[in-house]
């Protein structure tokens, strides 16, 4: 499967929709949000715009539904519900860097850095709004029945998202956490729009209630298994295959799935959790107290659990054809598996 | 027409959209949602919720589109997009108070006040996702091909909202701006939203095209006229009408009609201005010094020709029944002229 053909043309129809914005009087407006996308500006190139994963999950579980092996039509009139669904992570990314504060973003000053917080605001809005558009805009390609139950799915995803915000936000203050308040707010921030990614493409190919339920189920669990596997890198993961230090989630005080397991194990780790910041100098012997306390343990079994989740989706659905077999594979190079 | 009726019912639909965070582990976050809508909290009530002009419209314009003389199934079918157009005004309005650094909203707290900027924007983005939700939950009651235009018309309205609100903040630091800038401006912020509530509301009743056009021309130009009427109270204002003490808008360096008008006559209104905030001392003789150098009556000359531009507008819709003579007062209420 080229996935690369996909990409690229993923990539010029998120620049046709955001392209909207590209007249006389908001041409700077514009320029805001072709920054954010990583098309333009400083670092801007295949660094700065990210792995556009959902909108590929789109085409390719378009396609594997549809079996239509590899043809053409079948992945281009999905092409605008690819551009929602990454223009609605996208949109998400811009207000997090506000409210997480946060200055740098795949290497870059983030939007709000750069254009101050009120037009970042704006700028994120505004690529909501062209997601809306976008999803609609499907109308040209499928019958209208089909563009409102794709339209929503995507909306319906969009609560989630706002639902596992709201949860990670007020998470911030809270010590009383346990591994069960994990997964609805992972379930809100990361899997429902891989989940609405999958089920929309199966929608667009074609597939039956059951089949479009396995794939939206697929991309539910491929989720949460990503974010347990990436909450356990965060905190042991190999500096070197990661690219962060390794525990800089303990440091940043992220609310992870081992933390909150060691949170709910109410030792050592919570005791000193409970006292306030990590300092970089003990980090390492607390992942060490977390890790014994059944921290990693915990973690690792859920990851595989959701794993065996998404993959056993994923055989339910019977993906057809080269993009099948693409599906497979981005599942485990997601979730670093040896299949 | 008994336009209480349609009120209270329009309530009760926002109240069922908003339902949708009401569960247990949102239920904090609901009430975010519930306190911005004017239902709870200190304050609560008619005062606080705004006149919900909007979906009145929405309402009003599908009546007297259809012709059916109050007919309840009409106006009850489309509530889902009155309660849409309201929630994007809300969700502007909890975005707008961030960027503006505004702490006070109908004599309340405003949302980011109470629960901190991070919540507020994502207390906005959720207002937004539900209005998409409900203009799509439309499909209970019309065909997906009106559905998805009416989503199309709303979402078209979104990016021009976006749009108005950049060049607002744009304006900010500018100086070199004259009356032209004013109205791709207050198309955006004020003039998109309510033409889209006509159109939708003229789509839903049933109209043709050139009526929808009609109705949607109505909106636009009402829009425009009620900003621009506005804009000279905010200088010369009646205190005991306006509620807010008049040259206010010169206080707070609003780019207004007439101050946009004063800026382009280039006079001794905008070698003042260019110098930087006004001080309360010196606003009384500055709006004098406006209105001398033309501001008042350009600005009274462009209400004019909106509100003449609306009322042909309406006119050539032809709306039907008591809905239409409600659209005629309400015009008239807005606008406050005597018919």
């Amino acid at each position: 499967m080229d996935t690369k053909l996909l990409l690229s043309h993923i990539e010029l129809e998120l620049q046709k929709q955001v392209s909207r914005l590209d007249n006389r009087r908001t041409r700077s407006f514009h320029e805001m949000l072709a920054y954010h996308m990583g098309w333009i500006g400083e670092g801007a190139g295949p660094e700065a715009t990210g792995k556009r994963i959902r909108p590929l999950m789109v085409l390719l579980t378009c396609l594997a539904a549809s079996g239509a092996e590899g043809a053409v039509e079948t992945w281009r009139s999905a092409l605008p519900a690819a551009a929602a669904v990454e223009l609605v992570h996208n949109f998400s990314l811009v207000h997090d860097d506000i409210q997480d504060n946060s200055d740098r973003r795949r290497g870059r000053p983030t939007t709000w850095v750069k254009w101050g917080m009120p037009m970042a605001i704006n700028a994120g809005d505004a690529l909501f709004v062209i997601s809306n558009q976008a999803i609609i805009s499907l109308k040209e390609n499928y019958p209208a029945e089909v563009v409102v139950q794709a339209a929503e799915i995507l909306h319906n995803a969009c609560l989630d998202l706002t639902r596992g915000q709201f949860l990670d936000m007020s998470y911030e203050e809270r010590t009383d956490l346990g591994v069960d308040d994990y997964w609805p707010m992972v379930a809100g921030k990361t899997a429902a729009l891989l989940s609405a990614s999958c089920h929309i493409g199966a929608l667009l190919g074609g597939a039956d209630d059951p089949k479009q339920e396995a794939y939206r189920s697929f991309g539910h669990y491929l989720g949460l298994a990503f974010q347990a596997q990436d909450d356990i890198l965060g905190i042991w993961g190999d500096e070197a295959l990661t690219g962060k230090s390794a525990a800089s989630d303990l440091l940043e005080g992220k609310k992870s799935l081992p933390v909150l397991a060691g949170l709910g194990a109410n030792g050592k780790f919570a005791a000193r959790w409970k006292q306030g910041p990590v300092r970089s100098a003990e980090v390492q012997e607390l992942a060490r107290v977390l890790a014994s306390e059944g921290g990693y343990e915990k973690a690792s079994d859920a990851a595989k659990q959701m794993t065996d989740l998404a993959l056993l989706s994923l055989r339910e659905a019977d993906p057809q054809g080269e993009a099948g077999e693409a599906l497979f594979e981005l599942t485990d190079r997601l979730l670093k598996r040896n299949r």
